[in-house]
């Protein structure tokens, strides 16, 4: 089920076109996500949500490609996003996360969650060496 | 502010002694900060976080230890957990996260949280490819 | 799947039936969505729930009807609400929302998780100016 | 910090008197907290809100008067809400919450969470038999 | 759909096996929800996971078994745990849960959530007399 | 407290103080918030955080400013950002939201939040005629 329908044939429209046509030649793969054609009713919205997420998650930077997609499942979680935690641990698979740092991601995803609501239970004040603002 | 007043001298405790000099010698200093004196009315609740903490973030593993506390971050972020993103990104740099480390962890997170939103706003259909346990 | 099964035929309760009527006639409509006998187990809840909804989303207001259903939207998908980002699309579009408002919705809920994110993970200080309750 | 100014004197408002002052006479007590004041503004909400709170938390019912602060506070947490978590514990001990089921509280909150997580981290797909809604 | 596919005979691995074992006897039934497959990836994040379920809902203690699962259920709705909503409904009245306490923790539940909202939308500050950390 | 000190002269980097010079223009008002100069120290994170902000909330569209800035402020409440409804009811009142209107907003902002937990402890099955991506 979905809220909106996407369009029958998305690449009919130039732009929606040709992100998909850069979605292919970055992933090296034919196969286009849900997600894409879904965007496609709005081809700035789908063109800056691309833009983001390859400069974001496809450029070399920093992170590694599979740490930068573990954090991502852990927000998605979080965040109690289905579909995304479906399409980004089949991406952090696919750039090479091995099953036990799969286990090892849930584990202390589960462990922040368990602290994040007992700190929130209990009020705990957030201790003045912490404060990087401070001078 | 706290919902429990932590008590005046835990450490008069022995279990609660125990684990606080174990948080110091694993930790290799003396600070100790504000969640385990606000545990300490609970020796085992203590003693079974402390110990979980310590198996998943302090043992070396799979992940490294600036990955884990990047994940960690991420999660305490999408609850909103104040003090936990303070201790969190505290402990990150205190094992080597740098600061071109944490800019992109903070651009990821909230790159998800954006997605994570117009995916649910959509309801976008999980593509039957994701599912790990089709046979 | 649900956690508890509806009322086989719901209207069979004079209260519920009075409260089906009063949707029904309220959205000049035969159609009951799922929600309301859901709702039925308990006809105090059932009651208060339509009165509420019907004050605050039916009677004439400051907001117009498609503002108030884009903000339920708005805030069901913070909520990771399934049925209730359907159900309240829905009901914005028999109200009247156009494709190109339902797009710009969509990317403002997203813009505001990002920078919600962003804002959690760097704990920016409240600015002064901004307390309403200052003298 | 508010995002709204409470009134200077709410009580001159006949409407806000009333649900003041059974306020007062339903927790036998003088001490208003800055919930009621803040909702001032706006009588229909004070009193709605008002009426709720006592018809569901102070009548007399199937749930006992701590069991049902106790299921308030955890919402609180996984809601992240800093005042309802210290003004609903404050409740409970007011009504017997023993420091012991505190205890007991907070940790089945975060055992929650840590399983919340787990669960949709994996993706574990619900049981048939738990679909109440069957025939 | 599942992101990790369990494993076809997860009792052929001595640990597991001993697991569920003590959930059948535990529980005094036969049937193993989708869970404890789900984890049976990871014997140790199995092992503990069920112990620390078994320790804090199962082992008598200061709350009753229906109190502890109507607490999880709370947690559980506001994060928007699916699965877990089924699954601890299902538990809370093989524990003894009856339809009206399920019909008074819903209304709860909802009426928490709504003030928790309106109190974020308020910025409400907390009263100084909540804080128990004070001397 | 902050996790990340803003630099002490962020306007002696050209990038930033270009985008600090035309949120001035922008807004017609000397005063910049404390979320640009905590985005200060990432250039590019500054400018495209400030140039989505500015293209959706600022250039004229399909809805008006105020509506904009309501559905901002739902989304930041139900992701419980303190810092966000304060900067958003700021904003929403200098393009012109009336006392009236915020009023309204809370208590849709509420109820959405109710209804939310109701249906998601309910798990309210989806109604087919919802699904919009149906042929």
């Amino acid at each position: 089920m979905a809220t909106r329908k996407p369009p029958t044939n998305p690449e009919a429209e130039p732009r929606v076109k040709a992100v998909f046509d850069d979605i292919r030649a970055t992933r090296k793969a034919d196969f286009i996500n849900n997600l894409w054609p879904a965007l496609a009713f709005d081809p700035v919205l789908l063109e800056s949500t691309w833009a983001e997420v390859k400069r974001l998650m496809v450029t070399p930077s920093q992170l590694d490609p599979v740490t930068k997609e573990m954090i991502y499942i852990a927000v998605s979680v979080a965040n109690a996003c289905s579909y995304c935690v479906h399409s980004h641990t089949a991406a952090a698979r696919a750039k090479g996360m091995t099953d036990a740092q799969h286990a090892e991601l849930l584990a202390i995803v589960a462990l922040a969650a368990k602290t994040n609501h007992l700190v929130t239970g209990l009020q705990v004040p957030v201790d003045p060496v912490f404060d990087a603002g401070a001078a």
